[in-house]
C-alpha cells in the first residue's frame, strides 16, 4: 500500500510530513494504521510526560516554559507537546491560546506543538493520544509533554499512558476543586503549585503534602487491593526502599520561577523508572492496554462488517418499544 | 436465576433495594444484567435532565436547588440525582460534601441521591451511568438529574445521554475556563449564569449569548456534517420554525434565586422535545448506543474467554520488542 506520507521523512524531521501523519492519525483515515505500524518499531525511546490539572491551574503556562526549559538543558533532546483542548466537542476549533503559545515557541525548530481536539466517540481522546504519541516517538522525540484538562476520566488516562505525571494546582480555586484534588493527587508522581506568587500559594502547599501523605498511606493498605489500575499495582510492586515520594513545588510558570527545579524532578523521576525497573513495566502494561484496545475496535469493525442490518433495526425497535432489554438483544444479535 | 434484589421491590419504592441495585450495577456483579432486564420494561419514563459546567461554578449547589424545586412544582414526581464525582479515580470515596446534601435533601422520601466514583476502566463511566439511569427509570423517578463534571468526553457523554442539558457557568473563572465554555455551549440546552451577586455576572450572561450566537450559526454551516454525535445531527434536522433557542439564566443558586424560572424552561425545554418529534429520536439514538456498547463489550468478553492466553503473551513480547506492531498483532491475534 502506497502511503500519502513517507515514513522515511518523519524519521528525517520532515515538519509537514509529520504534520500529515498526525491528521491522518487523527482523522482515522485508511493509511493510518499502516503508518503507524511503520513507525512504531522505531518507538519506545521517548519520555511521556503528563501534565494535568483543574481549568484556572495554568497548566499551558507551565508547559510552555517547561517545553523551554528541557530543551535548555538537553539541546539535543527534542520536544513535542500534546495539547489536548478543551474546546468544543463538536466543531473540534483550535484556541486562541494555542495559536499565541506556538508562536512562541516557534523559533525552537526542537519544538513541535500539536492540539487535539477533544471530539469524537467515546474512548477516542485516548485512543487517539495513544496513536500520536506513536507517531511522535517514532519520529524521533525524546520527550512528549501530554497536556490535559479536565476531571475524572481524561486523568485515569493520562496516568496509564506517562510515565510521569505533573499535577498542577493553584491556590484558591474553591471546594469543588479541592474535590478533585483528593483524585489527581493519587496519579502525581511530581505536584506544582503555581501562581506561587498569589496569597494562600504556601498554604495550598502544605495543605496538599499533608493529603499526598494520606493517600501514600492509602496506598499500601489493603483496600487497594481491588484497584484495577496498573500504574498503581506498578508502585506497590516497588520495594519501599526505592519508593518515590512525590516532590511539591511552588511555581510562578508566567515568570519561569521554581521551573527549573521541576524539570530536574521530572529527569530524576526519568532515572528512578529506569533504576526500579518500573519503566520496563510501565511499557509493557501501555502496549497491552494498546493491543486490547485496538483488538476491541476490530472486533466490533468486524461484527459490523458481517452484520444483518434489518435483523439489527428490526432488534432495535423492539427495544424501543420494551419487548427486549438491550442485554437480551446482545444475545439475539451475537 | 435468583436476584439478590427483588426488582418488584425496587418498583414498590423499597429504598435499600434500589440502593443495592445501584451498587449490583456499578460493580457489574452478576446479577447486574439480569436485574437491568427485569426493570427495563418499566423505563422510557423519565426526563434525563444533565447538569454540567467546569469546576468551582456551583454545580452541585444548583441541583440541590433544583431537586428541592421540581418537587415543589410537582410533588407526585419524584427526582433521582446522580452525581458523578469528580474524587478518586482509585479509591472511589464519596466526598464530604456529597454527604452534606444528602443530609439536606435528605428529608423528602421523593428524592433519591446517589453518587458514581469516576473510577475505572476507560469508558467505565459513561456505561455506569447509563446502568444507573435504566435502573432509576425502571424503578419510577420522574426526573433524573445527572451532575457531571470536567471538560471533554464527560460533556460528549451526557449529550448524547440527557433529554435536557443545563451547563452552568460562572463570572470571573479565568481563560482556561473561557476555552472550555465554548466546547460546552454548544451541548446546551439552557444556560445558568451562576453566582449572579458577584461582578462580572451581567457581562459573562452577555458574553455566553454572543458565543451562542456563533455556535448556533456554526451548528448549521456544511462544516458540521462530518460529527458523529448524534444530538447535533437531529438539532440539524428540527425544522428551524419549531428549533429551540437555549435560554440564559443567571441565578443565586446558594440562595436558590432564579431557580423557578430555570426549572420552567426545564419543563418547556421537554415539552419542546415531545412536539417536536426530538424526544423519540433522542430515545432512539440513546437505546442503539446503549446496544452496540454492550455488543462491543461483549464480543471482547467472548474474545478473552476463547483465548489462548499464552499465544497472547509470546504477541505481547514481539510488540514490547518492537518485532510486530500492535497493530499487526491484532490481525495476528484474530
Amino acid at each position: 500500500m502506497m502511503l500519502k506520507v513517507d515514513p522515511l521523512a518523519i524519521r528525517q524531521g520532515d515538519r509537514l510530513a509529520l504534520s500529515r501523519a498526525l491528521t491522518i492519525v487523527e482523522n482515522n483515515a485508511p493509511e493510518s494504521r499502516e503508518l503507524q505500524s511503520a513507525l512504531f518499531p522505531f518507538t519506545g525511546n521517548a519520555h511521556l510526560i503528563g501534565v494535568t490539572g483543574a481549568p484556572g491551574t495554568g497548566k499551558s503556562t507551565l508547559v510552555n516554559q517547561l517545553a523551554k526549559h528541557l530543551r535548555q538543558i538537553h539541546q539535543d533532546r527534542k520536544v513535542a507537546i500534546i495539547a489536548v483542548d478543551p474546546s468544543s466537542p463538536f466543531t473540534g476549533g483550535a484556541l486562541l491560546g494555542d495559536r499565541i503559545r506556538m508562536n512562541d515557541l516557534a523559533g525552537d525548530k526542537g519544538i513541535f506543538i500539536r492540539s487535539m481536539a477533544s471530539r469524537g466517540a467515546l474512548g477516542g481522546l485516548a485512543h487517539n493520544t495513544a496513536a500520536f504519541v506513536t507517531v511522535l516517538d517514532g519520529a524521533g522525540f525524546d520527550q512528549i509533554i501530554i497536556e490535559t484538562v479536565g476531571a475524572g476520566q481524561a486523568e485515569v488516562d493520562i496516568a496509564s499512558l506517562a510515565h510521569t505525571v505533573v499535577v498542577v494546582e493553584a491556590p484558591g480555586l474553591g471546594d469543588d476543586i479541592q474535590a478533585i484534588k483528593a483524585g489527581i493527587l493519587e496519579i502525581a508522581d511530581i505536584i506544582a503549585v503555581n501562581k506561587a506568587d498569589r496569597p494562600g500559594s504556601e498554604n495550598t502547599a502544605r495543605a496538599l503534602r499533608a493529603m499526598l501523605n494520606m493517600a501514600q498511606g492509602k496506598k499500601h493498605a489493603p483496600a487497594g487491593k481491588h484497584i484495577m489500575v496498573s500504574v498503581d499495582t506498578l508502585t506497590s510492586q516497588t520495594p519501599p526502599e526505592i519508593a518515590w515520594d512525590p516532590p511539591i513545588h511552588t511555581i510562578t510558570a508566567t515568570e519561569g520561577k521554581g521551573v527549573n527545579a521541576l524539570v530536574e524532578d521530572i529527569h530524576k523521576h526519568a532515572v528512578y523508572l529506569h533504576s526500579s525497573g518500573l519503566w520496563e513495566k510501565k511499557e509493557a502494561s501501555r502496549l497491552r492496554r494498546d493491543l486490547e484496545s485496538l483488538i476491541q475496535d476490530s472486533l466490533l469493525r468486524k461484527w459490523r462488517y458481517e452484520l444483518d442490518h434489518q435483523h439489527f433495526e428490526t432488534i432495535l425497535n423492539e427495544i424501543i418499544e420494551r419487548k427486549v432489554s438491550p442485554i437480551e438483544a446482545v444475545d439475539l444479535l451475537l
